[in-house]
């Protein structure tokens, strides 16, 4: 069984390690912050000093980072992957960065002899620890081939997105709907709270319509708990939207919604809610119109 | 048992008026084109020469028109339900009309002596014939009461959305959100094809995901299909979001993304698809932007 | 030398109607709340108890009142112009009212012998008083020129907009081109200024270029000095763009920008902002992103 | 008097570069494609062979060249002005760059003795040959009344904007408000023109008005005379829109009308219009509406 590296053991990465290792595959794990690696060395698993290290005991590297910057960083930085790449090993980059970081990573790795794999995922913490994100893997037949085992102990679907850069593209697809979504729900909201329509009343409306969405469904409850905890950052879909409407801006195709959307986020961020979850994109609409959303007792 | 009359047998009204009379309501059926009565003369249900003989007759009135002014035209024309409504008659109210239209309605319904009942129903053709609209009741307890059992045949859930009036804007919220959900579809469609992502791929990715959601899995499938046939049409779902953009602007709440997606449903019309099925609004950015979004083919 | 009767001496009203008066016309005027009428009787002006006493009087009748309601008032009211007007009488209309408002109270006086001309005007309190305000005439020619002495003293330049109903449209042209401009110097200024550059340079720049108006050099001093004193305010501007919205949904036209402005002014009434001068729409910017727009020495 | 050596004699390059000459200003000029330098030559004033031989025989270097990327290659190339830098030099930069493109080449002129200022102007090619450009000069109090002569035959007003950097953002400003400006009137064209309203009228409205600007009276020529000759391509105007809501984005500050007018000609270029002059944009509006606007023959 392919011993498998993984660098990036943050709060997507650490239950995404340890599913692969329930899956049999023995692991060497490194991360920036060394004290994320003590529960692998408690489970026996090796803990590496550096990415190279890592590269140099692996079949497959995981890498799940935070952006295109630090996936630059554990690549080639001294220490990096490629200094430690043995030919024919498998990086699989896992993170959520634009196809033009990855497809720059992919021409690094195969320039010292390695094989690259894109494959972002799609979902929240949640789905990590439980196993079930979708995993949208781009890369030649035969090499998605040979990691489909460690890909499903990730997730579940794996959906073939095409070549390499496809998997970032597909996660903003996926991204600019998200925003759009979590942005038209809060308009909604405002809207029927504005009416003095009751709060349960209209999630169980949508719950029960063609509009019925599990992101409703969560976002709904949390707006309702007055629950904010960053799940995923107004900051962070912010710049997926962002991202998103300067690519389509580059292939001339018009985003009128998601234009007015990130100027939404923006306008949260402005009011100090970038930290907070992206459901805090409903405060925007409390501010200006003096709303209480989510307060069923008022209305 | 009431008798239950129903006055409009069109797409939704005809397999509603079935639905009811399947539950064992004994029926009496006008239809402004006296050919839509025909099932229901074949089945031995009384056919009425006017919303009047209707009125006289029922226990229950249920309406199920196009508009506010083809319900003014039923309940307070010539040989209209007012001129035949008995002491402490339902009318229920059931068509899509706007929350002053169905406020007047009860007014003057009341002002002859008889009882009012505010329950448009989300959801098109399909939960129609099978029973399973959502059904947005407004009035005083009692009287959603005593028509329950003809709701339950109609749909379910049936959600107390408060007074009159209530259920009308109920409506106009979940279809601001499917008016925007539609139009974000579409541009995030148009921006995965321009960037050459496989169709199917995205589709799958969207099913498999939080923003899942009915209305994404129906209309992706059908603009693939290339059919635009109109379940609900651009110029229905637009007349909605331009109301609710109204309303909005009257208590004071902006809706940026809303008046978007509303633009865009005006350019979809000032293209020729205003006939159309709502997801025709995809075209609209096929047509600026030179793509030809689910042909799966063609990536 | 005609007599011309005068309805409505608002802040508009009173200096049209003594620009008329100082051309020589003798003057019969009529006010809602009488106290406005004083500086015309002083003057030996003659005033009447209600509309229809101006009516009686008068060759022509000038109307120069809020809004299509009003304008139905005094037309059709009890004591209304209709119930005094002189076969052959000119009604000349000059308020801000739709397009279907003017063309239906054009009917109303051809249907009892009068004539009709549409003359709203474009301009505020200082262009009223110096007689230079934009009179956007419409009606049949030989009735243009029947009045244009009267309307020569009101105003320069004359625009002949066409038939009733024209001027109407003209002006909503006009008043959406100066919402959208206001809302985009609102987003112009808010811009530089988090970009630190100086309010005075700013201001430099805008007037040396060809993006120049008299809109940004009075509106721009207007914030300096923190003045919104309204002019013309955040509500008048909004109705405005509301109805322009409207009616371009009606013809087809798609309006991104001149939604999202009505947005940013539904915004800016949300925030309380509605009876201040349309320039106050700049305070939904430094409100949302924490800024001081036009205090030069913060920068 | 100070010997100005200038780089980048393009449509604007060109008649600046003569404007100093004029002023008696001894010149070497330096272009890539060396025909344009041809009439200078025939004036006797001295063409180089390169970046580095102008900055030689210089006492102050202008640069007019397209964007950062052409700024960086004549700065840093091999050959390029830092190569042939003396110790005091001035730089004197002139060409439409980003802040940091700016701040970047004022970091590396210091570094190797020189001194920098920067000065973007705004206007076109016309204000270009008269000598009326607007100079947004930013820099060192000393070093601006240094080169005031120069920059004094160039145009006028000369607006002291502030640090280097500045000018950048200032011409970021003015063209956002010129961007947001030509969509709107685009906007109130269409409209207008769908309201049957003469575009002859329409201009002579908006001229006399608060609304009236160089801008609408020049464009407005255009479009009625068909001529969408590039004097500012909708590719421009749509890259400093775009990167104008970038910085806002950075900034906190949302900018709905400018996001939008970004997405009209975004959709424009998408059309295929993106090399004609900005004026274009209204032809997203007639392709979508059916409308033919400037046309008055036709209402």
């Amino acid at each position: 069984m392919h011993t498998v590296g993984f660098i990036g053991l943050g709060a997507m990465g650490a239950p995404m390690a340890e599913n692969v290792n329930g899956a049999g595959y023995p692991l060497i794990v490194y991360n920036r912050t060394r004290s994320r690696t003590e529960p692998f060395a408690e489970r026996g698993e090796r803990v590496a000093d550096s990415p190279c290290e890592v590269a140099q005991a692996s079949d497959v590297v995981i890498v799940m980072v935070t952006d295109d910057e630090a996936l630059e960083a554990v690549l080639e930085g001294e220490e990096g992957i490629l200094a430690g790449l043995t030919d024919g090993t498998i990086v699989l980059q896992m993170s959520t960065v634009t196809p033009a970081g990855t497809e720059a990573a992919a021409e690094a790795v195969r320039d010292v002899g390695g094989r690259y794999v894109d494959a972002p995922v799609s979902g929240t913490v949640g789905p990590a620890e439980e196993g079930t994100l979708t995993v949208l893997a781009a890369g030649p037949d035969d090499l998605l081939g040979e990691v489909e085992g460690i890909l499903a102990a990730i997730g579940e679907p794996i959906v073939d997105c095409g070549a390499v850069g496809d998997g970032a593209r597909m996660k903003l697809f996926v991204n600019l709907l998200l925003g759009d979504m979590m942005g038209a729900f809060a308009e909604a909201l405002a809207f029927g709270t504005a009416q003095g329509l009751d709060y349960e009343g209209m999630l169980t409306v949508v719950e029960a319509g063609a509009v019925d969405s599990p992101l409703f469904s969560i976002k709904g409850e949390n707006i309702a708990a007055d629950d904010f905890e960053p799940r995923f950052p107004v900051d962070l879909q912010f710049k997926d939207l962002r991202y998103a409407v300067e690519e389509a801006n580059d292939e001339g195709v018009p985003l009128p919604q998601t234009a007015a959307a990130r100027e939404t986020f923006s306008a949260a961020r402005g009011m100090g809610h970038g930290g907070e979850d992206m459901a805090a994109v409903v405060k925007f609409f409390e501010q200006v119109a003096g709303l209480s959303v989510g307060d069923s007792s008022e209305s």
